[in-house]
Formats: C-alpha cells, structure tokens, sequence
C-alpha cells in the first residue's frame, strides 16, 4: 500500500495477525502518562485526580469516511487531531486538559503501524499543546470502519466553568486561534487531491503539503490555543465555546445560549469572509468578555455582542436570539452537518 | 425492514432527513439525567463532581459485526448492554458508577428510533442497575458501521481502588454475577439463530427469546451485580476484576497481575465447565479476599489462590503467574479476542 507520506510500507504485520495482548504492547509504551493519573491504564478503569473536587469530560469520535481520508491524512496526524479537537473542547471551558481515553476500532487487514502512528499523534500532540495531559486508558475493537473515539478530561483549578450562555449585550466577542485556515485547507484538498474520478489521492496531498503547509497543517495537525481557555476565565470571559462547526454556527449556538446577538466586524474576519464565517475545524476559542476587560494573550476582537429581543411581532431576523450579523447586516448560518455534510465516500 | 423483535418498522425518518440538532432533540429528553453532573450535556463539556477528589474512568466501543447484530439484538437492547458493560468496569474498581457519555456514529439511513431506541436502552440501564447514574455528554457522527463508544465514570467514595495486582496465595476467589449464561445464550444464537447460509435470522432469534429466555437475556441485556464491587471494597476484596472475555482469560489476567496461579473447584463450575471458563460477555465480578473474610451478599466461592513461583527450571505450568488450574490442573485458557474472534460478518 501507499501511505498518505507517499512512501510504500514495508510492513505485513496486521492487527488480525497480533493479538490484543500484543497490540497493546505495541501501543502502550508509546503514549503520553498523565500527570494526574492516580492509577494508569491496565486496570478495569483508571483513577484520576480531581483536585477542586470536579472534573471536566468531554468526548468526540473521528471516522473514515466523514471525518477523515486515508490517503490524505497520515494515522500520525489521525491521533493529533483525536486529541487537539478533544482537548480545545475541555480548554473551552476553561479548564486545564489533563488525561484523554481512547477507543480505537480497526479493520483486522489494518497494518500495526497505523495503530502505531496513532499512538504517536496521540503523544506529539499532547506533549506540544497540553505537557502533563496523558492517555489514562483506552479499547481496541474490529471494524470495518477506522474510528477513534476520544473522551477528555481537565481541571478547571478552583475556577467557574465558562458555559456558552453567559453572553451580554456590550460584550466584546473575541477569537483566540485561527480562522478559516483548517477550511482553506480542506477546499484545497477537495480541490486539488483528487484523481479525475473524485477519488483522494496521496500523491496529490503530499504535494499539496510542500505548495501550502499552512492550510494543510491548520486541517491535518490543528494546534488549538488551549492556554488561552484558563487565561479566559481568568480575565472574566463571559461565554466561551470552541469553534469546531465554523464561526458563524458556533457563534449562533453561544449567541443563542445566551439570549443574544453576535455582530461581528467584516474587517477583523480576514479577506475570505465566507470561509472565515462557514469554514470548520479550526478549533478555535471564542469567547466574550465585558467591554472593559484587556483580552488575554491570543485574543483578538471580532465583534460585539448585541442585544435580541424575543422573537414576535416586529423581530428582524437580526435581533433573534443566536442571530449572526456581520457589519450589522444578518448572515444565513452555515457549517458542518454529520449526517448532510458527507458525500458517503471514504478514500 | 424487520427488527429484531420481529415486527415491521412503520418510520421512514432517518438519520439522513434529520438535522443533528433535531436528532439530538429527539433523543437528550430520554437520557437519565446524573445526579454528579453539575453540568450536563448541551456546552462543550460536562461539569462532574467528585466528592473525594478522584474518579474512576473506562471507555468500550461496540461495533456493529463483531460485537452484536442487528438482526438479533433490538436498540434497546444495544443500549442497555452498552451501558451495562461499561458500569461493570466501573464497579469492578469498588466504585459506584456515576455518570456516562456516549459517542454514537450510525449509516445515515439509520432509521431514528434506532437512536431513540439506544438511548431507551441507556436511560432502562442505568435506571435499574445504577439508580442516579447518568449521561452527561456524547457525540453524533455519521459512519457505515453502527458504533456506540461509551466513557463511564465513577466514585470511590473515599475508599481505595480494588486492583487486579493484589491477590495473594490462600486468598478465596469468588464470583458475583453469572457465569457461562452470555456466552451459552451466543452459543444457541450462532447454532439456531442463523438460516441456511449462516446469515443471522431476526424471526429465529425471537422465537429463540421466548424459549429460552435468561440465556438470551444473560446476553443481550446483562445484568452486572454493580452494588457487588463497592460491596466487595468494603469487605477486603484483595483484587477483582470484571469478567468481560470468560473466567479463565479474565481470571488470567487477574492472577499476572498477581503474580500467582488460580484454582478453580470444578464443583462450582456448574455443569458446563468449558462453557463457564471460555464464554464470555458475563460481566460478573471475580474478586479474591482473604481467608477469614465472610463473602458479601452475591459472591460464591469457586476457588482459591495459589502460589506461583518464577518462571524457570522445573517450574511446571501449573505454577506459572497467571496460571489457571480446575482442580489442580492446568487449564489452557481461551477466551475473545477481538481481531481473532470476529469472523467479518455483521448481519
């Protein structure tokens, strides 16, 4: 087979030849220990602290298919982005990532190195964004389909959690990580790695990573600002949640948890507002914050919060709960649906 | 389409036609509700108490194909078994279960009552088995293979975790739960409840339900003894573990982790005694505990704890760690695997 590196693997050696016993073996010593774990894994379970008394948890499942192509990503990429999204969920709300569990299901034809790489992704990505984060336990299964099922963990350190529904009119809406760049990459790929049947193709991806490191990376190996989601709740963010479904519909589900309005700036979204607005996967944190607060490290502001009165007699679609406007103009919601949005192809 | 239970599904909804915040509305009322969530479903991440500054997690994945079929087991059913073997994870480390999320990816044409069927499934669990317990997160996603991931989470109430490292020579080992059922109940499934060419049959597992009813039940809705693990922390229990692959490879692990050897009394085996080492799927608790120590409330004895000196010259299998002996003599242990054990079809 070739690889999405685009080199040719030189392994034979198949989860269907290994046992589960040997699989582990194979896994284990290469995953993140967490800091917090009190018992790792090996047990029926895995005990964690919880130092406040509280926990955060968090869970997310990746699929080939839907979520991910094989000839595009590399299982090194597979098991970062398994972790980053999971972990910007937990720092969304405004907690430090402390521990991950992670079920795998394979096709038994799998390579082991692809378990392995996994495992290595996991890793990386834990040790450059959330040093002391580990992997506390995990499963392993047969199917047909490749599936990563990460469930997270943080510790919000004494602190009020920061939910998606307290949003105030005044309020300064602001975005700490990138913006459109995971989408950028995304359409490129769509555009640009595919054989003439539609199909992805990984030579056509390897060299679309040496062209535009940037997107790719930004779709590939994200790096959510995760020290960003603390320092939010510290500086007394009103509202935070991470932007995984594009600006505009994350914006909508904060702006209606909290009974109001986004109007954001059409200066501060960048040359390419629809991907800005519509373009997922960023991971981003938004946040809101009273108008006099100084925005933490890694923010910048986006726009306002604005008040949206009771839909009814009069309403505009402007001033509805969750509303979205840009330049005070209101902007039709779009973004990720798991059950519209894919093509049902793999790759 | 027919379902399990033999009667034809009058919804054409599917997954497909519905967005994933109308199936979310369609499923989060039948979700029991944590009484440990401080902060439930709905924001990024849920918000969970630990009262003594720790908690218990294990994650399991069941895949459509090697884990059940559609034919044979109902949604709710899959639900209900789901949670049930996750809870029993929980309850092996001597910890009450508190709280779950479940990550679901279904094919689109996934019909919703199957969803709400699972969530039935969850809900009648944990309603039954963990009264209080209940879901505090999860996850949608789109795949061609029907996959429900659960974490679950517990409460060591102050006490120590029961490990599988502890139990030591002279220790009783004893078994709440049943043994052999779920795996007798498989057995009748894959003898009678498939047709001429070996395809898994909906009408015959039906009429399989009805005449024999606890051997089906023993494996589609198990009924893990989940008061018996924080029971059996408070008696002494030196180890314990939840019996998930049989008695002899569960047992297994349990005695390496101890460095020592098991024996098991034949006579307490019951009448199938490869059926009662191999099968699997019980998810009873084994648990060791010291010599003067009376059995809780639905623990039976059904052995004891040997020495097992290190490996080496004129060490016999019988004294290995990890060994399993009836009677005093080695047993060779079989049990799932889940690469081996599958045969690729779903059904």
């Amino acid at each position: 087979m070739t690889n999405a590196a685009g080199s040719k693997a030189t392994t034979t050696e198949t989860l269907a030849g290994l046992s589960e016993g040997e699989v582990l073996a194979r896994i284990f010593p290469r995953l993140p220990a967490a800091a917090a774990a009190l018992l790792g894994p090996g047990d029926d379970a895995a005990v964690i602290a919880a130092p406040d008394g509280r926990y955060v948890v968090t869970t997310d499942m990746m699929i080939h298919g839907p979520d991910f192509r094989l000839a595009w990503s590399t299982p090194h990429d597979l098991g970062w982005k398994a972790a980053a999204t999971n972990l910007s969920d937990v720092a969304a709300m405004g907690a430090r990532p402390t521990a991950l569990v992670v079920a795998i299901a394979a096709p038994p034809h799998t390579p082991i190195t692809v378990l392995e790489g996994i495992a290595d992704g996991l890793r990386d990505c834990c040790e450059a964004l959330a040093p002391g984060c580990g992997v506390v336990g995990g499963d392993l299964s047969a199917s047909d389909v490749l599936t990563i099922a990460v469930t997270a963990f943080g510790d919000l350190e004494g602190r009020a959690p920061v939910l998606r529904s307290g949003a105030r009119p005044g309020d300064v809406v602001a975005l700490a990580g990138g913006l459109g760049q995971a989408g950028a990459g995304l359409e490129l790929l769509f555009q640009r790695a595919v054989d003439a049947q539609g199909n992805p193709n990984a030579e056509l991806a390897a060299a679309l990573r040496e062209t535009h490191p940037d997107v790719l990376a930004a779709q590939f190996t994200p790096v959510p600002p995760l020290e960003a989601g603390p320092a939010a709740a510290r500086a007394g963010a009103t509202a935070m949640l991470d932007v995984s479904d594009g600006l505009a519909l994350d914006g909508g589900r904060l702006a209606r948890a909290s009974g109001v309005a986004i109007d954001f700036d059409s200066a501060a979204l960048g040359d390419r507002i629809e991907l800005a607005l519509g373009g997922g996967e960023d991971h981003g944190l938004l946040a809101t914050f009273p108008p006099d607060v100084m925005l933490p490290d890694g923010f910048r502001a986006l726009g306002v919060v604005t008040a949206a009165p009771a839909t009814g007699a009069g309403a505009g679609a402007g001033s509805v709960a969750g509303a979205i406007l840009v330049d005070g103009v209101p902007h039709t919601q779009n973004g990720w649906d798991p059950y519209r949005g894919w093509d049902g192809a793999a790759g």
